[in-house]
């Protein structure tokens, strides 16, 4: 089992987000992360999904959600042709000035923002790939962290080309599925 | 009206997060955005969901949630008391070396990053609330935006205290509900 990333154009209405995970629950797949929102036009959402699976699973995964009606176009993107990033706020703990001033100079090697300041606590806005995420986490978990939130992996095909590049293959697809 | 934060711990296991959708559609209300990942505790996962509400619909939609089995913790978070961040990929078509600089100087006022270039596109990550993203998106639209996709908002309470200090009020509230 690998993790897969499955780029998701659904139309932005009520049940569409509740129907595409009843589709992974009901087979069982745990989704390993989810992150949906808006696209530049505010009647499509876009979903990415972090699916542990394998070849067989993705391509039952892809065929059973180009069938839901919402669905406007799949993409399964692999680790080679695309970018992906992830955005992670975490509070720390911060005992002192000395502790606080060691906490931003991680911040400052890892690229990360600070866009919370108290007595006692940090909150850092860090963007990162997984192995980022993972390598500054560590590095903080020495200060304590109070609690934190990820938003869950998003992805880009690289190049030029698109996720509108591919109705064409829904178009294929749902063509397929008349004639027969 | 308006819209509300929601952020809820989970178990983080096959099932949860169509439990939690499946409640929104049910009632009807749309989610603006949903974002799911693990915390420092890979058995634990915690949602942020934006939804568009007013007061009655938070409490009904609090009470619900807590009712969950896997539900840990819900917390509503308010733009007063929560930072909050959201990040975008977006993919740019760029016509030759002059507008690639225009992409690249305006990435550089809005402190982007760009993660992928090509003779005829830039990928860039953005880190922002909802404001700054829009401003972003709207100079980008000039170039032609190939394709986006956002992590949707996710959002922790200002200063040192967590969602984990609320398992106290589920615990009320259970107990609540084991006296009736």
């Amino acid at each position: 089992m690998e993790k897969y990333t499955l780029s998701v154009l659904v139309e932005n209405s009520a049940g569409v987000l509740s129907q595409v995970t009843r589709l992974f629950s009901r087979k069982g797949y745990n989704i390993d992360s989810l992150a949906v929102g808006e696209t530049d036009d505010p009647e499509i959402s876009r979903i990415t999904i972090i699916v542990l699976g394998d070849d067989q699973i993705m391509k039952q995964l892809y065929a059973q959600l180009s069938k839901l009606l919402p669905v406007l176009s799949v993409q399964i993107l692999s680790a080679d042709n695309s970018v992906e990033r992830e955005l992670v706020l975490i509070k720390v703990r911060t005992n002192g000035r000395t502790e606080r001033d060691e906490v931003i100079q991680i911040c400052n090697i890892f690229r990360a923002s600070v866009i919370d300041i108290h007595l006692d606590s940090l909150t850092i806005a860090l963007v990162g790939d997984a192995e980022k995420s993972k390598a500054m986490l560590n590095l903080l978990g020495e200060f304590g962290i109070l609690e934190l939130v990820r938003t869950g992996m998003i992805a880009l095909e690289r190049g030029a080309s698109s996720i509108y590049d591919r109705n064409k293959d829904k178009e294929e697809y749902y063509y397929g599925k008349n004639v027969l």
